[in-house]
């Protein structure tokens, strides 16, 4: 309830339009509005779209085939646009049982359904990865920022241990309005990237690696120590949050 | 052997009616009683009701089928409560095979069946949950609060993300004696919580999550960093630790 | 702004002794009401013991003598009780200088001055620790408890290793609606003392030892990881959130 | 030497106003021209200002407080404007000795002095502190984003244990273009705020805390596994880290 | 070669009976004797026996059945005692394929054969262990003990959260020359015995838990914090370690 | 109470000697008695040298030299023998004032007091350790074992880097009963010289090192992870606890 | 292009052969020249066998093995050397499938081809290991080395609990020009080793273990904390990198 | 005792020259003979030049100053260079007091002395540092390689957030014969370096950094899990270490 439609309703209740305790059950009403869907195990979000610029997006880990399916076709009844991350074949198949138009992306492990009116982002965010390894996270992070509007630059598999492959893309690293940058290992590639270019690095750390790599925890801590300027991280694999924060400044 | 039953004995030796030696080995023999069931692998602990005011709880992880179901008819056999934690199916058909009226939680990976005389918690014991990935966890928390005699109100997907979901159940919240809150990720809800309610709140983080989540330690430590007051923590996952707390506190 | 204010506002617009956009104003200033100080570096949450039954609580790490000292007088000229933890001496003087009244208890390292009507706890609150070093956080606890109105019972010095100094009060062990462990190293206790008494026992590690403490944490992991039920745990060293939830618990 | 300036070189080749070999020697010589000064132990990067739009900024931890006087009077006699981040008195007097004009900000422990043509930045970024002891690096977060050219609005002291400090100033956050939400202990404000608002969320954990905060580990991972979206996350204390990623952000 | 052997082959090489050259040899080839079977992956150990009092012993994680199976039949054709740790039931047929007459022992994970003359302990090993999940750990100290000529008494499930159990057994535990105290979770049982008893406490942690336990860490650290004397700490898991250290003990 | 005093007291009762309620007072009493002095800050256990072989030990660790002196005078008072580990000289001059006659041992930080009749250790405990720089602790366990009774035979300086330092001492390895290995750094000692004789080995890791020993981690887990057998481990620069397990062998 | 390149183009316009923009367009055209080719989700980099001495490597870890197989024949079609390190026999069948000359080494888990002009190194290098569970990583290093044109030296099974077994191997480690030790547990045998010889020692530490060897953590600070000269390390089951860096030095 | 010295003297027993327990005693001494010299809390390892090719270096950390000027002055009497470090200027002005000719090293906090035949290095070993407050590290591994009788070039400050610093100078990274490279933060460094040549690159983390560098673990882990290949580790902040490394390679 907007300061104008509570001055309406007390102009109303002057004119004698409107008895007192029809108004007073009608702004606490406003207060207390629920704006989910409560499925029992799940409250949908319907309007975080008007609240945040995107709808609600599911996270496929730790629920089941048929919870997912629930929450996605509520969604998709709220004409809004559709993101399930980290989601396997058996999630698939039970959204698209209920809800068939939907599109799975096999190296980005998602599934999305676009539809609604998602704002164009103003410029284009560059994905680049370090290794063929990092593709996975790389393809969330791509297929987020294109589903939320943006224009999309992949660049793969230019990790720092040959720099030259690197440093022949500056046209390209310096075109983006963001850029999300994913590594696993030693996770060096956002620092040398952020210095090279004056637009926000989001650095995501990915599991790839063995031993001392932790699953993730040397390129996060490489990330976190960054002697460059501009760079921020986000969550170990976390392409989607990497995109989202992208995406949230490619809308400014 | 109570004071007066000390008493009691003493009379009978003075007045000659037991000889010395024959109440010695009384008096020593109660010190030493054992009120346990030994089966070998396991000392069944059949007075802990008595001491605690809950039988002993069978953990199911670490234990074979078999020794489940062993220990399970011991409880049953004493005309006791039976809860079993973390159990599989294959568990529950080990102990159905024995035990045949016990009941499976799949969503709370739970064994249970109802007997004996369990006194009634005072009040309502609330268990909310940040996701609808915490449900296992927080169903395992339900389960057992409702076997320990309390009444149970159930507030799933309240995450602190959306907080109007949370802010609009304020009068649940506040109705509750004892509030379990279970979450992963960030662990935040259980301050946000604390900070809305006068009673205790036990939290209970999970594993949901994933990369710098590290299998619950980041919302462990949140909630023991909590800067709300009356919040005090259980181990990650342990729903039925958090349950017991807040039933505890119940039948105070 | 109650519902009821609510009505009676909207019976005058109604009346024509309010006109709407006056009405509108007041509506809206009341949601928005701050009720807090602003002292530009701290905002006192002065409401804080109408909604949580105690006031706002100083922690003194990290702040400046005069900050802490600005906001204690801004808690005390509300009326309310004032509790600084973890103050040194310098903080004593700032605080007494604005705050003439206040006492410095040395052991717990804590500032207080009792004011207002707290009211009283229904039973005793037991703090127990294990060994004498662990003696300035189960103090912090027991002044705390008692500044929030609880009658306190202090057991100092029962660790594990010497069973019998702990079996030998098992009476007031269970005489005690709360208990609040105080523990380092092993961190041991809290389970020894859930598996003899009914009520809930709240566990405080302390960073009590040296090596492989590291600083508590094993103390915490073993409380934590507690077989027995009824045990919640706190922050390290926070002997004040033992107490809270105790008092918490006593006040129900 | 940029595409023209070769153009240029070569056309004159072809004249016969220049001959070949030092031609050669010229296109080898801006190749390998080093854009620093070099003081043996720094070189001074004073081009950085050119490629990223800010000159090079002196971190003062592990510098000699004369080290630390040498490269700053080399960045002023460059034009440049001067940051000393984590900066003690002594090294304010040394820098002061050598560059009298400079100011230093007690609170954020930063010298700086503002000099050169710093852009300014399009909207505000709003600055939010949990608690009083989060401001060193709060103030330091401000000083940075206002000598980067920003409008800076500082919010402090809002901490999700007393939600309503935070939710009355709803208006101030969502009218930010990026917003430093700087942290300790369980660190969960990010979240709520990222839950509020359409613009990037900057999260800067900070080692206020004690126990199992572990030096501000508890709030990094808490903001790493943010639920929210557009949160990203700097190094634990790096108030100048977040500023830098948010006056990015506003610049473009 | 003693001295004694080289005093003798001198007085040979004084009286001619052997020439310097076939003696410089021999000496020269004693002290390069190599006491081990080199199998090219391994090289088995056949003298330590003679050096440390049990013969060399199999640790079967990260060897393949086939390579198990041939360590054990050169141990088995020396004469000496077999045992391979850590053994599945693939690694058991492999084993029983070369060797026929050794034994499975399920519970323990364990092949063993016995025989050569491997000398009694003096006294009792006492095996004690908190719960039944800890049963597979203590059953492998069990079997070691055993193989090693111990007298073995077993006390399993006498875990601190029901302490009657173990009090109700001080006659045993204090008839013991060596126990070994095998537990998970919090770890605490080791501590609570060395209370009781004046003989060497050597502490298992086991991997037995969830969530906090960090796969043994938990119970590793209360075990090294012990506050009492006389205990010391082997790897998580390694009943067979704590097994040899009690039998090493039980021979002196 | 022995049973022989328990059957001698009901012998009186039943002969009128002792009127039943007197006796059973008594038995009760004789239940309840404390072993143990009450300091209020911390409980004396007076009884621990009739339980466990010798008296309790004070750890300097988090006590003021006030509570250390008088826990001092209260063991002294008792007869028994006096042992402060981590005493710094400013304790040390507190016990003085209270116990003229203790011994300061500067390079262990020990006070002792050599009183009471500690039974003699039958063979001799060697203290290896690996640098000069590890001397503190190994001094520590020194100290400790000869207060306890023990011969002890000290051997420094003999790391791994130079192995014909340790090589040239294996008889005085080999004539020890017990063998207590001080070493910090990468920790291996231990599993070297456990390879070589047939007694026990007592690892002490200790925090000697920098960088990735993480005070004493790196050898703490070297030592835990020993290839050898016969090796169990105490706590990090716990000297006193690696001599403690020592003597208790030594004294079997 | 190289310094005498560009003066012979210079040369060449100068004598107006070539005209200054297709000069212009040359130059720039060479210094963006893309050593690699773009596979899309890889970017072989086939000018590093000019820059560094051998072609890239393919890590088999995080790849499908169709994108092992492309990235294989893309080598191969270089003429160069191939090597798949972390190849599972699914990823050999791919290879197979487009190169068929291929071998797969089960023991080292590597896929190799030799091809193209390998400068062999100029002594042998020794591959020593502590156990037989190491052999897997062992092999891998002499897989490596062998294939980067080293003789390469075998040395299994030596660990230091029977050193007896390494010291007699003295001459072979005094033989070899850079030694690579793989070991996992405590991680000791680097240190032994180093102190024998002098040459350059690689320590390769192994997740061979349990418990408390979390994964390699144990063997990995033992080899950083190394009290003897001339070692360094390299990640955990990294014998690739172990025999890279001892090729390295070979090659000198 | 070589094998000709052995034939020689049983020679000499064979022609009566020498009587057979002479000669047993000479060979039984020779294989005891101790090349060390024991100063009770230290054992001067004075044979290591000849064993290793330098002799024993001083860690200065966990050594009094006597302690550190006793083994000092051993190591000079015995004709020998002396590297103390980590020293203090206290150490150093213990040490110049028994040996006056020593220099002091501030940046370094080295004490040295060279003396002796030191063998000089083949070609130049390249010290590289990423930033200023790295030069402590880079300086003591300067020093080191320099008294080992290498020609040292220093290369600082050309950390990887402006990678031109570093590429300008490739042809000094190129001319050397082993590069250390020191770093601290990310630790990116060494991976960069790696790729640009193709000599070993032995990489030192340093401690500094801040919050999640964690004393120098996130540049320990991101240079353990580089990309590049040929890079191997030492320990944080050890330059020491990696000059040693460094010197044996450029001594082969």
């Amino acid at each position: 309830m907007t300061g104008s439609e509570l001055q309406d309703l007390l102009d109303r209740v002057r004119r004698g339009e409107l008895d007192p305790a029809t108004a007073a059950s009608r702004i606490l009403t406003a207060l207390r509005a629920a704006p989910f869907e409560d499925l029992g195990f799940a409250r949908v979000d319907t309007h975080r779209e008007l609240r945040q610029g995107f709808p609600e997006v599911i996270l496929g880990i730790g629920k089941t085939p048929s919870q997912i399916a629930a929450i996605a076709r509520e969604i998709v009844a709220a004409g809004q646009a559709l993101l399930v991350t980290r989601a396997d074949t058996e999630a698939y198949h039970a959204v698209r049982a209920r809800v068939p138009d939907v599109t799975y992306h096999a190296a980005a492990r998602a599934i999305t359904l676009a539809q609604g009116d998602v704002p164009a982002g103003k410029g284009t965010i560059l994905i680049a990865c370090a290794g063929t390894s990092d593709l996975p996270i790389a393809e969330e992070a791509a297929v987020t920022a294109e589903l939320m509007g943006n224009r999309v630059d992949r660049l793969y598999d230019v990790g720092v241990a040959g720099l030259h492959r690197l440093l022949s893309e500056q046209a390209r690293l310096r075109s983006a309005r963001a850029i999300v940058v994913v590594a696993g290992m030693e996770g060096a590639l956002p620092s040398v990237v952020a210095g090279l270019v004056e637009v926000p690095v989001i650095a995501v750390p990915t599991s790839v690696g063995y031993g001392a790599s932790f699953g993730g925890v040397a390129a996060l801590l490489g990330m976190l120590n960054s002697c460059a300027n501009g760079v921020s991280v986000v969550n170990i694999d976390n392409g989607f949050g990497g995109a989202c924060v992208a995406s949230v400044i490619n809308h400014l």
